[in-house]
């Protein structure tokens, strides 16, 4: 990150850029291999059009982490994603703390507990897991685009999956 | 406007806010009492989901200009405008010109350019009028979303409108 760029005024104006058009998820994704056949993933996305993808570069920098992809559809649309326990805690959590939003702040708490409570490793056990599976499903509108329901989640984790089960 | 609650940070913050939510437009309306039967009006729009139509009261708070209506569809959202010369010229402009923006300064600097000349009066001319109509169709993309094409206005402006015409 260099500082002469990144003032004190830029990372105010990108925070507030941020709270317009970007969003903060608790990915929960199939592995055969996790405890429960599933991991609950954090992940920071910011979506802008092709015309305008230098702010992501930006933002980028600015972070000194992530990746920018263009979405397959809409393909006009590129997204620059932070995820992983890690770059979420170290990274995008302090930011956030610095330069508060106004309009994801919310959002920003639910996703902050459940990166803080994983970085610590207290969803390995079972009323862990389960306690990150409330927040996964309460950070996005009562669980908005999920591919699961939460009953067939928490049935999933309550009866202790194994992968032939 | 408070200066107590408007701090640098905060009016930073919502410049990069803008960036994303915002739109500048120049609006080309039909009015028959009109020299050409048609008036141009600079407009700046934030758009809102419900849920978050504090942050569009922050802004009115800030600019101590402009209304917040619930849009016909979707009716779950929210818009902040301000339009007209005068507000536009006397509240918009300054604020952008002290808090840049990044993704929108091009939109904006034709903005500025349309509402200082319609400030100064120079769109009474048939040619001046040419010029803003110009600066209507490059705002947003070639005229996305204009009502008329171009050719129909430059006729009409050209043949002289009269209401009976």
């Amino acid at each position: 990150m260099s500082d002469s760029i990144f003032t004190e005024q830029l990372k105010w104006f990108l925070s507030g850029f941020i709270d317009g058009e970007g969003s903060f998820c608790l990915n929960i994704k199939s592995r055969k291999d996790s405890k429960y056949g599933l991991r609950i993933e954090p992940a920071f996305y910011v979506y802008q059009h092709e015309k305008s993808v230098h702010i992501l570069e930006l933002l980028r920098k600015m972070f000194g982490c992530g990746s920018i992809h263009r979405k397959t559809s809409p393909y006009s649309v590129f997204t620059y994603q932070i995820s992983g326990i890690k770059p979420c805690y170290t990274k995008v959590i302090p930011f956030f703390e610095k330069y508060p939003l106004i309009v994801k702040s919310q959002t920003f708490e639910i996703f902050k507990k459940a990166v803080d409570f994983m970085y610590k490793k207290r969803h390995l056990t079972k009323e862990g897991f389960l306690y990150l599976v409330d927040l996964a499903y309460e950070i996005n509108q009562q669980g908005k685009g999920k591919k699961w329901e939460k009953e067939t989640i928490i049935t999933k984790i309550l009866r202790d999956y194994t992968p032939n089960s």
